[in-house]
């Protein structure tokens, strides 16, 4: 899509966007604030912009009269980008410019990491754990009658140079017929040992050459949803991924109540049925969909957290959520896929992510795999943020892990008008410097009905450094304007009047609103702290962080250290993984490097109970502040501060 | 049992035999005749005696008058020695001492060589596959919250130096519900591997200590009966055994006729079906019978012979029975004895002896393995006779293996009045050097039926030796005995005459008999010289023979020798293992070392196919006389012969 320039005035600020995109959305990238508070409907009309040069489709509403759209007034909402055009942002006052530029920081999202598929090939890494070999055998005859399995098991020695192999009894059954019916030309499929010297287990045999058909699949197992991928495994493609509620949400939204459930007489089998349910419903749809036999579909990888593991496998989880908070296992020996009910052919093999802890599973353990974070030098910070916030720390050397549990804030739990990211949460947000009016953004552009996790952040990191809000998480009760109010005696900030909203009532941000996002964020913050100081570090030394989990992608990098949830950090040095246990399980189905490590990576780290942790305490008291009780550790931040209130 | 001389005249003889024996098998074992025909039911009346000296209990007939029992004589089939006692053969002519003591040679069986389990614990080697540990843990507490699987593992690194364990998924399940009922004091079952450097996996975890419960079953799966023992690993004792008919019978009698029907649609499935039907019933009993928990069962250990085992496991036998004669497999991996029907618990593991070939399969593996053959110096002469024989020679250096068809002749087939040996059948033999008048012993001690394979052996041998049947297996016409006859062309030894047997009809001896058994006898052996010669050995150079299966036990060694079925060797280095499959897969139940060393055997071994070995059919044809075309090779019977021929 060519891109286009809207210059706005009287900022003098330019910004290059994409033909299409609304000018309210350019000016947000911009840094440019216009009151705006339905969302994009065009029913607030306060959105106005005036066109200076060039033109813009569209952004007429019943709220602008004929005789100013004529003078060239477009609702900024609704006018989409056509060609490069310069704009101005009408206002009721003389302002001075250096204050309209006071906008805080320009948004800034993570770079996204991808499977890093190319530097696996060049790395040489690319062995799948399961490989196809085509063999073409000397039929037996008089002086050569050794066993078909001898036979088989000669060859590969000699020709492939494959050692320790060893038969299973469905292949040993499959053999003598395969063999004659196809000229002793078959495929074998190959699963390697973890280890160098571990045996080599021939898992199948089909007819003639099957090797462009080498197919695996990877699976998340979480909490709320089931995500699957087909890959490739000849090369590296996914030829089709899906998802899908995961059934168990009937039985409870959060592992501690699927545990309680999982108590009950019944429940472990009911749980383990259900999300069995979810399961093979999305391999169907990704067999179906990639048009892929299931004869060459030979393992299915799968990361969990570790009540997701224990109830897929059955595993009594009870004394997960029991102090002292003991899992079953951490590493899992391959099973048959089709002992666990997993709907694959008798072949397949279940290869699963191993666990840290009771709160450190297999999801994060695939993100670290994933990531490549365990085979870097740089000290990394690994953040997957939910309910409970999983992090690692380290680097190729060493890696120490915790977790916290953070609350619901960031999916809207706790928060007033909290919501879960969907249609109509408000996802960003601008505040105006001289008349603490707010520009808002939700998402799907309709009028709002709630506030997400990342509007959450930007909304309180704007406010806080305009001085809306102080760093005690209180508002600032003498701007002069009538959006900051008390009502029963809690003070609140309206971000959308109620005729503005889907829901008919005001949304507003409440100062109790504030004491659970700052909680949340203090728990992270110090859990990250607390697990340095542990190790002996601190946090200004961490070089690079990796954001997992569906929340990472929308945070604005900048706004997270301004309220201090994340270190304050160059943001190119930030990557967001997305859903790293998709990504590991795809990663270890693609080479046989990553199952070797992750034993090696599972022992090695270091796992941290935070409640046994004595200073994790002191830690939390100092991050609950606005960012932290020690602003110098967010210098840039800082900086900012002082400027403004040079101003 | 008190022992009592008894003394045979004129012979001069003498022989200990124990209290309540009959007189006649005293005679039989001192070497003395006496002419019997109806296998000692006292109605044939022939074998008089009169008592000298002592006296005896019985003996007392229809056919024995007042007058003559007051004189002393009794019935030497129905008199049972009391005490010591000295009786008179009646002879109707005066005879030549030395002629009379002409009896060929006494009777000689094989030692019975049992399971070696005693030199097995001064060697240090009775460390089962599968043992059992008790541990007892510490408790997690807050500052040791490790996995439960994890907490194990390390207990059982530190205190009793186990590496390299993975527990499968089943005792993972497990382990935290059972851990904590039972204040963390639990017993593990280890299986250890076959390398090692392999893995020792924990295949079950029970409460408290179970280390006195730890049991294996050794299985023999043979074509006619299928045999069971439950083992004590605790104590190496055979807690209970028990055997049946293998129900495959009704579809076949022999390895062919099975896998002739295993073809057929549906066949395969039926015939394993069958057989585990006998397995599992056969378990139920000894099972029920030794009163031990299930739950302590870990390991099957079964051999039978590569049809057996590929019918067992559902692998198609076809390729077997047709040229090139190829199995499927030689090893076969652990796996799950439950995943192919075995009545067993869920932890427990079939463990296969491997195979060799299509014709020498896991029983003779087994018995290899558990005679200690294939550790000794002495080159040693392996013998497993049935229809089908087979033959390994060597020593702890090497192995060479073949089988060869000796035709059902040794159990009854082919022969006239051949029968199995049961109840009725003439298992021993001796003829008068005078008159050529037989006394005859059966199975039960019951009037004749026919003639089993141990009594053919001595019969054909006293014959010859006696001259009464040349080395071409045809009768001497000129003996002047009336049992010599022709009967449509057939020349024929009257064996006893028909009022004597059940069947109401002459019992003979033929020359095609002779011929069928001389076949029989020559495959074997020139089977053997084959062998050897294909190694650069001969026959004289055999130190040790050991005789497997049922047969070997009742062959009369030096009769054996005699018609030249063995090479010519002190019987005291002949050795009897009877079931040797059934000793195999209970000496592998006690000591991991067979199954270490099992593997190199089977890939060690070299099997040679006759029918691909050109000397073969001339070493068959130089057999095909009694003993052998070369008399030089049976230097004891040559100079008996000619010893015999001077008189």
């Amino acid at each position: 899509m060519s891109k286009c320039t809207v210059t706005f005035l009287p900022h003098q600020r330019s910004i290059a966007v994409s033909e299409g995109e609304s000018i309210i959305r350019a000016a947000l990238q911009a840094g440019v604030h216009i009151n705006a508070s339905c969302g994009g409907e065009g029913v607030c009309g306060k959105c106005r912009i005036l066109l200076e040069e060039g033109s813009v489709s569209g952004g007429l509403s019943e709220r602008l009269s004929q005789e100013d759209y004529d003078k060239g007034y477009r609702l900024a909402c609704l006018a989409k980008v056509a060609q490069d055009v310069t704009v101005r942002i009408p206002v009721e006052s003389a302002m001075d410019k250096s204050v309209m530029n006071l906008q805080v920081t320009p948004r800034r999202t993570a770079t996204i990491q991808h499977t890093d598929f190319d530097s696996l090939k060049e790395e040489g890494l690319f062995i799948p754990p399961v490989e196809k070999i085509f063999v073409s055998l000397t039929p037996p005859d008089a002086l050569n009658n050794m066993p078909d399995v001898t036979r088989l098991v000669e060859h590969l020695k000699l020709e492939f140079n494959e050692h320790r192999l060893e038969l299973t009894l469905p292949v040993i059954r499959k053999l003598p017929g395969i063999l004659r019916e196809n000229n002793w030309q078959v495929t074998v499929t190959l699963i390697r040992g973890v280890k160098d010297d571990g045996k080599n287990v021939i898992l199948n045999v089909q007819a003639g050459d099957r090797t462009a058909h080498n197919h695996a699949i990877a699976l998340d197992i979480g909490t709320t949803t089931i995500y699957a991928q087909l890959v490739d495994l000849a090369t590296g493609e996914c030829l089709a991924e899906a998802g899908d509620f995961n059934g168990q949400i009937s039985y409870g939204e959060d592992v501690i109540t699927r545990i309680m459930y999982a108590e009950k007489p019944g429940g472990l089998t009911k749980l383990h049925e259900v999300v069995l349910g979810t399961i093979n419903s999305v391999l169907k749809k990704i067999i179906a969909r990639s048009k892929v036999d299931r004869e060459d579909i030979s393992t299915i990888t799968f990361a969990g957290n570790t009540t997701m593991t224990q109830l897929f496998l059955q595993i009594d989880p009870r004394n997960i959520r029991r102090s002292p908070y003991v899992p079953a296992a951490t590493l899992y020996p391959p099973f048959s896929a089709r002992s666990v009910g997993i709907d694959l052919n008798e072949h397949a093999i279940a290869l699963t992510y191993p666990q840290i802890s009771s709160f450190v599973g297999g999801d994060i353990v695939a993100g670290v795999m994933g990531s490549g974070m365990y085979r870097n030098e740089e000290l990394t910070l690994f953040l997957d943020i939910g309910t409970n916030a999983e992090l690692v720390v380290g680097n190729k050397d060493w890696l120490a892990c915790t977790a916290c549990s953070a609350g619901p804030a960031f999916e809207g739990g706790g928060i007033e008008f909290g919501m879960r990211a969907a249609k109509g949460a408000i996802e960003d947000f601008s505040l105006d410097p001289l008349t603490y009016e707010p520009m808002i953004f939700t998402i799907g552009d309709v009028r709002p009905k709630g506030i997400c996790g990342s509007g959450l952040i930007t909304m309180v990191a704007v406010m806080f450094e305009m001085g809306v809000i102080n760093n005690r998480g209180k508002f600032n009760r003498d701007l002069g304007t009538n959006r900051i109010r008390s009502t029963n005696d809690i003070w609140e900030y309206v971000i959308v009047w109620k005729d503005e909203t889907q829901i008919e009532r005001d949304i507003v941000l409440t100062e109790p609103d504030l004491d659970n996002l700052i909680r949340a964020k203090g728990a992270i913050y110090s859990g990250c702290m607390t697990l340095l100081a542990e190790v002996g570090l601190t946090m200004d030394m961490v070089e690079r962080i990796i954001l997992a989990g569906g929340f990472g992608s929308y945070i604005d990098l900048e706004k997270a250290m301004t309220i201090g949830l994340l270190p304050e950090i160059d943001p190119d040095r930030v990557t967001f993984i997305g859903n790293g246990s998709m990504m590991g399980a795809r990663m270890s189905s693609l080479t046989n490097r990553i199952r070797k490590d992750v034993v090696a990576v599972t022992r090695q780290m270091t796992n941290f109970e935070l409640s046994e942790t004595p200073s994790y305490m002191d830690n939390y008291i100092a991050a609950m502040f606005l960012p932290h009780t020690e602003i110098e550790k967010f210098p840039r931040l800082k900086a900012r501060m002082e400027a403004r209130a040079r101003k």
